[in-house]
Formats: structure tokens, C-alpha cells, sequence
């Protein structure tokens, strides 16, 4: 028998001393690098003095250093990170026989940790940065409640208040994240709040409103700019959110290469970029060295399609235009999915590190409907046990379609995909796909450009 | 530094070739076998054909083998096992700080899974065993949603049809598990339902009824002994499950010799006891053929306290009293625990073998109030990351128990827990705990002395 008819080995776990010890910084192998975030008020890059008001130091450090290849990761952060990882390289050798696909299809899976996803790797970075800081607490954003429920958990280990400004629709309609995180001891108040003054303000002028992200975004950075021994801290978009999320990559290239297995594609669900750029970077990092050449894959949603269809200009990262601004694919700041689109990858823009890779021809992207994605997710459960968050899906399907591909032409390619989480949290939309209720969302021309038109004129933003 | 110091090993995976092969009988090496199940009209052992009625074939002679200590675990089932097996053994090095307990805390963590507990060890078993006879499909009942999903995942997996009938004020209150079991493909019946001559029973004499456990299973075996190529399966009690947990058990002691660690005491929580049985097993077999000796601890809950204020007697496992008689300790097949007790453990019963092993004084128990549990729960979330089920936090509230008493004498013991599963379906019960609301719910003398006064008086049920 082979081992493929013996469906061995079914999951490749590193051993603890064969995880990473260091973060890979993928900027150091860019000869062009991703552009600077800009200070929205001069135009000027932001210098760690601006940024140190809103971000910890040594965050500030790592945003801006596009030079070290390599980054420690301290010994604090290992520890916890040996709490639910390595996180295992699963050969799906379920989904193959089901495909009757002669490819092999591995995944790494982020989704065996009680937040349910890889923020994780990224929320105890950060919170172990504020606490080696001396800070009280750090105030956060969130709507779907992944990274809430991971920055809480990173917060009650550490000893850390963690103050989460949460989208008030989600808050309402999502009670159980909200619980977690408030049994992991975080303080969870619903967005627009009347705690701060752009809260009030929203309040005063939307009565009713049910929140957004870019007013929880505004409400977050409120409460850490101005209260002492507080800092803001994000899940996504940020260079040094990839960098943290690196471990993802690091640790499939190594247990690939002890079991001498080289993928031809990699495949990322691509929402701010974090699970893809971290997935991607030792990959693209051996692209952009020379020394392998892969297919690179960024899977989004056809209701939020940057990369797709988006302008790569300067814009906000988030709505209510109070963060620096950020080079990247864009629908424009102002852009809304539509919300019958039921998981994450919402957000408007893409990380300017996966853009300028994307730019660059590194990386392709494609995108899905949601209903197509929910069937990829449910054929996938059902022959390989786990239930997949809609955001992970998005590279389920794409991981498929190559596989499927692959049936046809007869070739044997290794895929890679990342399974970033569990949808657990997410079983509205499940139960809206079993009953036949979902729909698809798609923005017309007319949407992204009208959105796109909004879009301030920042020099260089007509060039493309 | 030492290895606490160091935190290492922080999880021990076994490698797939180090799992068990065969399950472990722990019958075969108790002088005294536990009491055989009974045929109610005869009072009669029930024989292999009369069982044959509504198990499967092979697990009708897996429930009645006192004899073979070790039964080959069936490459098929192996290969569903490798998908989320083995399970971790975690040392609780973050809890031990916190405790300042000289104890050494190790639990065996079956959660990571999609059915979210230990469940699915027994469901992917009976489904392969349906399966290999050529049924078309099988029927269960569920009432807090593990069985229910980790049945329907199995089946799903070798292509059966699954009809799950669930308790309806569970159906009604935890529509997430519903839509899980759907995805997987099950169909879901809230119970009572008009589907069955019990079901249209029990609606026209308790018109609104919401339902209870012994219904449901009233229902499933209806639907399996009168449907062509159906059978009946249950999740816990029977001697069968206990057979399949015992790989809990199995990839416990492998992983304990391969570091050469010696535990001093187990620790499990108790329902219908197939977890504790499962995990207990290979250590209860080598204290029955006198090669060790280990304090073992069964905790159940003071709202449902069968092992510590039941009576050892021959009765009813459904409330519906149509089930075959066991010999366990139990409270009364009558018995209803208070509706504000939170998590699962709330069967009246407990499994034959695990109550001739506590009869023969191989087993302890305690009992613990609910808020007590949920405050251990949350002590260990917070430091251990794991968000536990209600069920399984029993356990973890015998193991700070005992690691406070080594704190307080010095001595240092390991202790080693079963973590059953994961609390994402139970955040209700986590909000009551956080908003204070949440209440203890103690059985009086009265109430266990008046549903044990109605266990009909079969022979040798005087005797205790």
C-alpha cells in the first residue's frame, strides 16, 4: 500500500523545540518596499514619535523596521504560543478521495485555540509588548468578536486590562462572543457608546444606530490616546500583525521540509491580509530571494473584492478617517458589504505588505460568492470533521477549484492551504445555508466607483 | 532551570503510530463482572438476539464480552481517529503557578474536535460497525447536543443516514447545535414530534410539552426497531462505549510511560460515566490485577448526585422506561434534575461498569455545586486558555481541590484529568456566571428518597 492508501502521515505536528524562535520580516527581502503609512494631516510618513501615542514601542519598532529579516520572539510569547501550538499540517487526504483528485491538498489548521482562530498568534504579541511596557491595558475594536475573544485570552494571561469596543449589531446579535470575553475578563461595551466623545457625538447624530466598525475603531483610540497607561492595538492591516502571524508560515516550511514535501500553491483567504501574509511570507520571502518559485493564491470575497477590483492608492484604514493612511488596494474607506455577506473579510483595504506583493505579481487573487464558499465549507466538514469559519472557506474553495483543476490536466500538484478557524460562532449563516436562504452580494461598477470617487486625492493616488 | 521552570514538555502528542490499536475491556479483568442488562418483562439477561433488535450486531457482542481484554480497533475507524487523535496530554504548568501547588497537573484534552468533546470516539465506532452491516442509517436522541453532533459527523463520514431527535426546549434553545448536526447532514426532529406513535402519545396528553431525554429516546428507538435498516445507538452508560472511550485511557498511559511519569491520581467527571470509564480503564485494569494502585476520583454534580446518594440497584436507563434494566447507582429513573443546573451530566443513572468499579471500591466520588464548577472553569480558562465545557469542569474542579490539599501538606503528587470538551455551546450558562444569576441547585433527602421509592422492586433490589 502507499501512503497515500494508508493515508499517512495524516498530521505532521512539529515537536516543541522545532518551532520557530524568531518572526520572519518578509519587508527585509523586498527591494521595493510597501509604502509608508502617511500622518493624514502633513502627508509625511509617520515617524515612532507620532505612532507612540496610539501603538506600544516596541510595536512602533517592529511596524517600521523593514530591514531585520529576522525578529526574536521572546521567550514569554513562546510560552504561550506552546499553549495551542504548533498547530498541525494536515494532509486532507478525505477531501482528495472525495475530489478523486490525483493533487495533494494539505492545511494548516489555526483553529485548535479557544479564540478559534490564528489572531491569537498575533494578540498575545501584542499584549505581552504592552505589558513588558509597563502599560495598564490596551482598547481594541471588534465585529465578527475573533479578535476581541483573542485579545481578551491574551490579556487575562498576561495580567492586562483589555477594554473592547464592540460593532453594537454584533454585540446584540452575537452575545455568546461577547461572553467569552467577558469570562476571560475583558470589558465589553457595545459601539457607538456614550463612554467617549465621538460615541456621544455619533449617538447624538445617528439615534438608533447600530454601529461600525470604523466608529469602534474611532471609540478605541479615543480611550488609549487619552487614558494613561493605555494603547491601542489592531488584529489586521498592520505590518506588524504579519509579522507576528509569520509563525503560520514559518511552521509549515518546516514541517514540509522534514517530510520533503514542496508545494506548488499556496492559498490564503485574504480579508486585511494577516492569515495570508503570515501564511505566505517565507514563501514569497524564497520568491523574492530567488530560490523557489510557487503560486501564490489570495482568496476574497466577490462582496469585498480589493484586490480584485480595487485601486492601489492611499486611503484610511478605517472609516472614520482618524488612522494614518495606508498604501493599499482599496474600495475606498466609505465602502460597506453589503450585510447579508455573513462572515469576515469585510474590511475595505489589504495589508500594504500583501498589495505591494500582489503589485509585484508575487501574488494572485481571486474571488467567490458566498454561497459557493458555504458549499466548499459544508462538502469540506463533512469528509474532513472540522467546521470551517466563512472566512476560511474562501480558501477551501479556492484549494478545490486547483484540485479540481489538477483532475483535469492529470497533474499531480501539492496544494497548501490555511485553514484559519473554526465556525463555531458562525452557525447563523450555516443555518441560513442549510435552509436555502442565502443570497449573494455583489457591488455593481457603479458601487466601487462611487465608493472609489471618495477617495481623497492624495498625491500619487491618480497614477494608477 | 528545571523543566517547570522551562515549561517543558508543555503538550505531549504521541506520533499516529503510537496509538492504540485495539481497545482495552477493562470487564475481562474484574473478578467480579458488573451486573449483566436485564430484559424488563422476563427479568431475564438480555440475550444477543433480543439485543440484536436494536443495536448493531457487533456492538451487541462488544456489549456483552466480559471475556477478551483487548478487541482490535478496525483500520477504518483507526483512520477517522488520525483526523483528530491523539489528543493531547497537556501538563498544567500556568496552573500549577497560579495554584502555588507543588502538584503536578497533566489533563488529557479531547476537545479539539468539531463535535467539541470526547463523544465522537464512540460515534465514529458505532457508525463504522452500522455501516460494515449494511444498515442504511441509525437513530439517536440528544438533549445538550454533543452526541448529537459527533453522531451525525460520523455518519456523515461512512455515508449513513443520521435522524436525531432532540430534546424540543434544547432544539428550540440551542439552535447552533441544530445547525451543526444539519450541516453534517443529519436531519434534526424536535421531541416530542407527530413522527411517532409515542411522540403523538406524549403531545396529546401534554399538549406544549417541551420534551425530555427519556422521550427522545423513546422516539429513536421506535423509529430504529420499526424502520427497515435502521438501528438505534446511545452516546454513554452502555459497556460498548465505555469499550471505545478506553482509547482516552490508552493514549493516556502510552504518553505517561513514554515521559515515565507515574500518576498518583485520576481524576474525571461523571454523567453516565463514559469518559471517566474510558480514560480510568487500563489504570483500573492494572489496580484490579494488583500491578499498581491509583486514587481514582469520579465527580459528578451535587443536582445530580448518583454516585455519592444514589443506591446501587437494578433500574430503568430512560425515563420512558423502555429500555432494558442495568445494575447501576442511581437516583431513580424518574428522577429530574433542577432545569437551572447548566451543563450535560444530568442522567439519573451510571454505567454498570463504572459503579460495580466504585461498588468494589476502586473508584471515589465527590459531588460539587454548579457555581463552584464555573468558578474553576473560569480560573482555568483564563490561565490555561482553554474555554472548558460545564461537564468537564468538574474535573477541573477535583484537580485544584487536590493540587491545594498538595499545597498544603507539601506533597508532589500528579494528578492527571479528563478536559472532556469545550464550552462553545454552553456561553448561556458562562453569561449567568458573569452576571452573577447563575444558582445552585441541591436535591433534598425528600426528593431522592421519593424517586427512588418509585424503582419497581426487581429482584436483589432490596439487598441495598
Amino acid at each position: 500500500m502507499t501512503d497515500k492508501e494508508k493515508k499517512i502521515p495524516y498530521k505532521i505536528y512539529l515537536s516543541e523545540n522545532e518551532m520557530p524562535t524568531q518572526y520572519y520580516n518578509v519587508r527585509a527581502d523586498m527591494k521595493k518596499k510597501p509604502a509608508p503609512l502617511l500622518n493624514p494631516g502633513t502627508l509625511k510618513p509617520m515617524t515612532a514619535e507620532e505612532l507612540g501615542h496610539v501603538f506600544c514601542d516596541e510595536l512602533v519598532q517592529q511596524e517600521l523596521n523593514e530591514t531585520d529579516p529576522y525578529i526574536d520572539i521572546p521567550e514569554e510569547i513562546r510560552n504561550f504560543y506552546r499553549m495551542y501550538r504548533p498547530s498541525p499540517l494536515v494532509r486532507a487526504y478525505c477531501l482528495e478521495e472525495k475530489l478523486q483528485t490525483p493533487a495533494k491538498i494539505y492545511y494548516k489548521f489555526e483553529g485548535n485555540n479557544t479564540s478559534g482562530s490564528h489572531k491569537l498568534n498575533s494578540a498575545i504579541a501584542q499584549a505581552y509588548y504592552a505589558k513588558k511596557q509597563g502599560l495598564k491595558g490596551v482598547t481594541t475594536e471588534t465585529g465578527a468578536g475573533q479578535w476581541g475573544t483573542a485579545l481578551s485570552m491574551a490579556c487575562s494571561y498576561f495580567g492586562l486590562d483589555c477594554k473592547v469596543f464592540m460593532v453594537k449589531v454584533s454585540y446584540e446579535q452575537k452575545p455568546f462572543r461577547r461572553e467569552v470575553m467577558r469570562t476571560y475578563g475583558a470589558s465589553v461595551t457595545p459601539s457607538p457608546s456614550m463612554e467617549t466623545e465621538v460615541g456621544k457625538k455619533i449617538n447624538a447624530e445617528f439615534p438608533g444606530t447600530t454601529g461600525s466598525l470604523g466608529c469602534a475603531i474611532s471609540e478605541a483610540v479615543e480611550v488609549a490616546t487619552s487614558t494613561e497607561g493605555y494603547r491601542y492595538v489592531l488584529g489586521s492591516v498592520l505590518s506588524q500583525v504579519l509579522l507576528h502571524q509569520s509563525v503560520i508560515g514559518l511552521e509549515t516550511k518546516i514541517a514540509l521540509d522534514k517530510y520533503d514535501i514542496r508545494p506548488d500553491i499556496i492559498i490564503g483567504c485574504a480579508g486585511g491580509g494577516s492569515n495570508l501574509g503570515g501564511l505566505i511570507s517565507p514563501f514569497a520571502g524564497e520568491m523574492l530571494r530567488g530560490e523557489a518559485d510557487y503560486r501564490i493564491i489570495a482568496v476574497e470575497p466577490k462582496s469585498c473584492p480589493s484586490l480584485t477590483r480595487g485601486k492601489y492608492v492611499y486611503d484610511f484604514c478605517d472609516t472614520g478617517e482618524v488612522c494614518p493612511l495606508a498604501k493599499m488596494y482599496t474600495l475606498g474607506s466609505q465602502f460597506i458589504p453589503s450585510p447579508n455577506h455573513a462572515g469576515g473579510l469585510r474590511f475595505h483595504g489589504m495589508s500594504s505588505i500583501v498589495s505591494e506583493l500582489y503589485d509585484q505579481g508575487y501574488i494572485e487573487a481571486r474571488a467567490y460568492e458566498q454561497t459557493e464558499v458555504f458549499a466548499a465549507a459544508e462538502e469540506f466538514a463533512r469528509c474532513e470533521g472540522i467546521l470551517p469559519a466563512p472566512e476560511s472557506s474562501h480558501a477551501i474553495k479556492g484549494a478545490i477549484d486547483e484540485a479540481l483543476k489538477c483532475k483535469e490536466t492529470g497533474e499531480e500538484k501539492t496544494i497548501v492551504f490555511g485553514l484559519t478557524g473554526t465556525g463555531y460562532f458562525d452557525l447563523t449563516a450555516y443555518q441560513q445555508f442549510n435552509d436555502g436562504t442565502m443570497t449573494d452580494s455583489i457591488p455593481t461598477d457603479e458601487d466601487i466607483a462611487a465608493s472609489l470617487a471618495k477617495v481623497p486625492q492624495f498625491p500619487g493616488n491618480e497614477t494608477k
